[in-house]
């Protein structure tokens, strides 16, 4: 039988071993393979779960509630819109106020960097805090399902090639994958990109840079292509979408570049056209809708942990 | 004991059977009398529905929650504000998303007709589609539980007259009430409505037109009233919903032209003094709000039909 | 074994005995103790709950919601985004139709005084209202949980010194502890607010008036702070929050004047150096998380009480 990953917070990925990390996907292995997690209704009940998304969601709001309505634990929802977070109430008043209402696990999606950890030490050890994305920072519950994913199709970490491409300097996907892969111990991560769209930290990195896609394709298992954010475009550089996906879009002709079996990720949504070409999303390498699929295992996984170890 | 209609989307009534309508009919009203449907717990459990609405409502997104609530089944609320629809991801994307979620079944109420169709082409067998309203195309669980409220009251259906009122070029209700009395066989359906009101190609469905209300109403067993939609008054002809309740408004007395037991409805929200007066949609002839009650238990045996029908 | 108060509807308290006060205190205070409410399933499952939000909350919604769950009630969010009522449907016919759908208790917020008396009226005995703030007039539910949150701490009432400080004028929290307070036979209630803050007819209230907070402060076992509604404030008076704290903002110095074990509760959210000095919020003479942890119970309390009224 399974042990339950030892898990009191999710703050990010630097803070957890490999050896937890391991113990997660296992557990998210598990569910997808149909063995019922072994979470009492007793623990169920004893833990409300909240979610709080200062930030719009589709797939991680959703994907945590299913996840906590398959453990049959409450999981209430609370949006920026209709709340006193309207009437100018701060995080930290907020999240105190759910807490003492008997909320034992707060999930957070915040536009400020590092503002999961503030609130863990804010809230102690009255509740545990899952980051669900915070500003550039980190987004451990994307990259623990993205590691699954490759986990499924590529067996071990410490052989493969990942090419990760885009706006990294204001992805906190990015950051957490890196770490997470880094932490599991693949060959090397190609971040390919245009000089602007990295962070000036990048040279510390655990990773090789590649200006021209052609060449950072080459050989690699993995491609995670990373979501556009239109907004963030230097427009001198890039004047419109389709400058970009001149460059830096992942069509079929350059798939053929990476290996032949080489699997295609996104973490959504998609700018279908731009970071992407739409053959290549719904192609064969694709593996982006299992992606989400094995989202809702991964944090039925991490809910149950942390479930089981507050009520130990 | 009763057989489960057999179900796999609910797209229009033009692709129901007049068994399926029937069956359907049969298991609501099993419901309302109280025989608890047989669905196992197991199938509930395998069965998560989502509601995508893209357009607002009351009735229809609260009837369906609590048909689901009832069956235990999860029902996760997919609105456009707070999610990926708002950063611009199509509906196959974010149905797709649902979908590789868990999401069985998925509820769509779009502004676009023929979107739930395409829906079901791009989803195929992964889950099943329910239409909850699509532009003007169709309504098929309005016209289900407007059926089973007809029932209730006037038994048999083939020696009917039914009188429809208003807007109903824009009215997928209508469209599908239209379909379904057509299906039950009903003897005619008064269809009153300025011509500006009516579809181009009104002359090849099943009705008979009345420009004047007083002509229409006369000897009908049922009155169906449509929400008129301000913005899409022709303003030539009516400058004011005052001139619209003038010429087509349902007050008391013109509800004497019709038979002295005649039912008055309402898909809702009404516009009290507009297409109905107050004290007709109060009056002893309405049924609006046995429609809505019978709404739940109609929606209930539809998701109960094809939860069961997927799990075979 | 505790006797479940009866009550069908919760309007004001203006409509309770102090018995029925009394009883919900009681019932209250059992679940704090972790004692499960004695409500069947059959009666939870019989008496689905709708929310009805005209107002913003985070506080009150939740807290409803999250009792509702641990009853295991189905409770359903209504709110007037993605609604009916955007299409301009009345309140009363919003209510008949969740009542038609088979809502048994709804419980509303409103912003204009007595509505929750006037659903009550229009809804009659087909389901039970719980107001949760119409206007300036009520807030029931809130009173209760500070009364629960007073006897916790001082146990009897009848020695008591109460103060309210603020915005009385505007406030359906205050009239409800005013009502409450003086009902469980307080010795006295002190009003601590300018006279442009204060209803016309306070002469006629059981209460003393300090223009002074210095004054009002001294001896009193109890301070309510009330929070301030910046729009409200006339600005003559008051040209900016800071003024308004100089005058009335309940500081550590101003906290000395009290008795020394005297609490210091706010319903929140608050206003963090307007009506109370941050230090003051958090420091140990302070129960405002208490109030909120002591809602759910509360309100778990009314439910029940209501629910298995209902089904008698």
């Amino acid at each position: 039988m399974l042990k339950h990953p030892s898990l009191m917070h999710l703050i990010d990925i630097e803070s957890l071993s490999a050896e937890t990390i391991n113990a997660l996907l296992a557990a998210a292995n598990a569910i997808l393979k149909g063995h019922a997690v072994k979470i009492s209704q007793n623990i169920a009940e004893n833990t409300p779960v909240a979610t709080l998304f200062y930030e719009n969601s589709t797939r991680t709001r959703f994907s945590f509630h299913l996840a906590a309505s398959r453990l049959k634990m409450t999981c209430l929802d609370f949006t920026r819109e209709g709340s006193s977070a309207s009437k100018g109430e701060s995080l930290q008043d907020t999240a105190a106020t759910l807490v003492a209402m008997g909320a034992k696990i707060l999930i957070l999606r915040h536009p400020e960097a590092h503002s999961a950890e503030q609130l863990k030490e804010i809230v102690g050890d009255k509740a545990s805090i899952i980051n669900a994305g915070d500003g550039a920072h980190a987004h451990p519950t994307q990259a623990l399902l993205d590691m699954l994913t490759i986990q499924h199709h590529k067996k071990k970490f410490n052989d493969l090639r990942v090419a990760i491409i885009g706006d990294v300097l204001y992805s906190r996907v990015a950051r957490s994958q890196i770490c997470a892969l880094t932490k599991l111990g693949v060959k090397a991560i190609h971040v390919i990109a245009p000089t602007v769209l990295l962070p000036q930290d990048i040279h510390r990195w655990p990773v090789v840079l590649y200006d021209d896609i052609a060449a950072g394709l080459k050989e690699v298992d993995v491609i995670i292509c990373l979501r556009i954010q239109k907004e963030r475009m230097p427009s001198d550089l890039f004047p419109d979408v389709v400058a970009y996906h001149e460059q830096y879009g992942l069509t079929q002709e350059r798939l053929l570049l990476a290996k032949p079996d080489a699997i295609v990720m996104h973490p959504g949504p998609m700018n279908r056209g731009v970071e992407i070409e739409s053959s290549v999303a719904d192609g064969k390498q694709s593996v982006i809708l299992e992606q989400v699929h094995n989202g809702v295992a991964l944090r039925m996984a991490v809910l149950s942990a942390i479930a089981e170890e507050r009520c130990q």
